[in-house]
């Protein structure tokens, strides 16, 4: 499906068409910014693939996916008994687990929607599917509001001409809408401050040139692209005056884990004394976790950095190092901002006390 | 042409074959490591070309080329009297000078050449023409011997079993053999040291991943290729011992401009209290600039940015900056391992002291 990209610019990047019956559309975000195509999921196989593979991205739009991707199941195995449907649906849960091991968000959704699979009082397959869809669909709605919390209470570190410096992709592709990082940059639009924003390209993926620099373009914010290793220089230039960036899963203390890269501009950040914030909704916390040692690492393929987008760009038979992300440490983060406020100093006190709030 | 990779590997990037009618050959560096193709320059225009386009590449390496290309003007220029040739060569000089703003060798091989332009005593073209070819030559034997210099005094500062991580490529291919940052590990190894290189794969041109991991390679120096921002990573897991990298041109108080990312290596070498080095010969010096302050940094095309290699990454119409080069400060440097000793502390008297000794 092609679709005009002021279309898309207001479509959310996973959404579900109709009832129970209906589908899940993906937009691949692997094409961006090329080419705008979108993918309908009739298998839960499918669901995991596009996750494991990236079409799919950002942890709050893999848990929405993760959510849909139950009711994916539902449609699969509707026609069996209660007791049946119930076990395979958690099954298909677990295996959707399996698709990316640090975006805590993923583990979030699927343990709602096996809450209802194993809790709701349903007679038929067809009725306790109308409650895992109403709980993806509140899933996808919860987030958005978070998402426009996030941009309210991060608005308010910024003022008007200042310069802020991003990582990868947290924008509306990566959440329901408007994003967490990037909810901060729109909110300061929406309220008239002129904000630049410097784009860190991300490698191996490139989230930040494909995906960030396209949603910045559709709503008009003036930003700029560079290679990630000149995110120095342009702080020593004293163009930026604040980072900020997503986050995959955030431990009880608050270190971070994030896209690879993302630690290197924290301490960057901090050599410059530029103020470093992470924007996150409380559903990426994991309070199991005291610090971010504990955050498992996912490592990926090595073609991802010997193969940009199909021209090998290295010798054969050079080793890889490949980390998808890297864990900044609360030290070095001036604030959290979520939903529910911002979290500073970053304590595990602080953390405790904001996400407690209501 | 091509060779098999093991010729090319013992082979200069930049050498002269024959007398005064002979070729000067360039290893196109943009194609490799995918393919060896070799260039003959037969204009001077060709050889600023070369240089503009980073065909031939490394500070040590233009200023070679340079010296050679100086020949082919007298080739080019033979037929013209004495005084015209003089007058042409000059000029042509001083044309190559314009290729490249940073690298200081381009302008201090230039200024050698020129020197025997105008004050050589010589009865005819020829004879002057036997002087610039063996003065070129020279430039290139002592760059040579520069570099085993420099590996000599570099691998001092390293021990058996560490990891050394470098930025860019400043190896053979950017000098007249072995290299300046990459002479000190390839010294280690000849000295018996097991070394575990950590490559910068350096965007947006990759000369890490293209060059310097193929150096490597073709040496059997065990190495693994990163993406830029991944350095704060493997730093933080401790596998890395010492960083050391090359510099375009340094000024009298020890601040160096190197390949853009070098700048947020050292500040992030700092942060993990990891020595950090920059390896260079004594031309590299500039003793007119009192700091790095006054060395022009070259900007180019953002395409390089937005169109890694020939497939386009980002959105059309995405400003974006890309400065070739950034400054670190001498605050940062442990030391700059030159042919005639390690610089360290790093201060404008020990680089007089350093530098003015035999």
């Amino acid at each position: 499906m092609n679709s005009s990209s002021s279309d898309l610019a207001t479509r959310p990047s996973v959404y579900w068409i109709g009832d129970i019956a209906g589908d899940l559309i993906l937009l691949d975000q692997t094409k961006l910014p090329g080419s705008l195509v979108s993918e309908t999921c009739k298998t839960v196989q499918q669901v995991w693939t596009a996750i494991k593979q990236l079409k799919v991205r950002g942890a709050p739009a893999i848990g929405i996916a993760a959510g849909f991707g139950v009711v994916v199941a539902a449609q699969v195995h509707r026609e069996k008994p209660l007791d049946q449907f119930r076990t395979a649906l958690v099954q298909e849960a677990d295996y959707l687990a399996t698709s990316r091991p640090t975006a805590v968000n993923l583990f979030w959704a699927l343990d709602r929607m096996k809450k209802v699979v194993n809790e709701v009082k349903a007679t038929s397959s067809k009725e306790l599917s109308e409650s895992l869809l109403k709980e993806a669909l509140a899933i996808q709605a919860e987030d958005r509001d978070m998402c426009h919390a996030i941009g309210r209470h991060g608005a308010t570190l910024f003022k008007d001409g200042d310069g802020i410096l991003t990582h990868c992709n947290a924008g509306g592709l990566a959440t329901a809408e408007y994003g967490t990082a990037l909810a901060v940059i729109f909110t300061c639009q929406d309220q008239g401050k002129k904000v630049h924003v410097f784009v860190d390209e991300t490698r191996p993926l490139l989230q930040g040139a494909r995906l960030t620099a396209w949603e910045l373009q559709q709503r008009k914010v003036p930003a700029t692209l560079i290679c990630d290793n000149m995110a120095g220089q342009v702080m020593k230039q004293g163009k930026i005056q604040g980072v900020v960036v997503g986050a995959d899963r955030i431990a009880a203390n608050g270190d971070a884990a994030n896209k690879i890269g993302t630690y290197g501009v924290a301490v960057l950040a901090a050599y410059h004394k530029i103020p470093f914030y992470v924007a996150a909704p409380s559903s990426t916390f994991d309070l199991t976790l005291a610090d971010g040692s504990g955050i498992p690492i996912e490592e990926r393929n090595s073609t991802e950095i010997t193969e940009a987008f199909g021209v090998r760009t290295a010798p054969e038979g050079i080793a890889c190092y490949n980390p998808a992300f890297d864990v900044t440490p609360a030290s070095l983060i001036r604030g959290i901002i979520t939903e529910k406020g911002v979290i500073s100093p970053v304590t595990t006190e602080n953390v405790k006390r904001v996400l407690g709030s209501n």
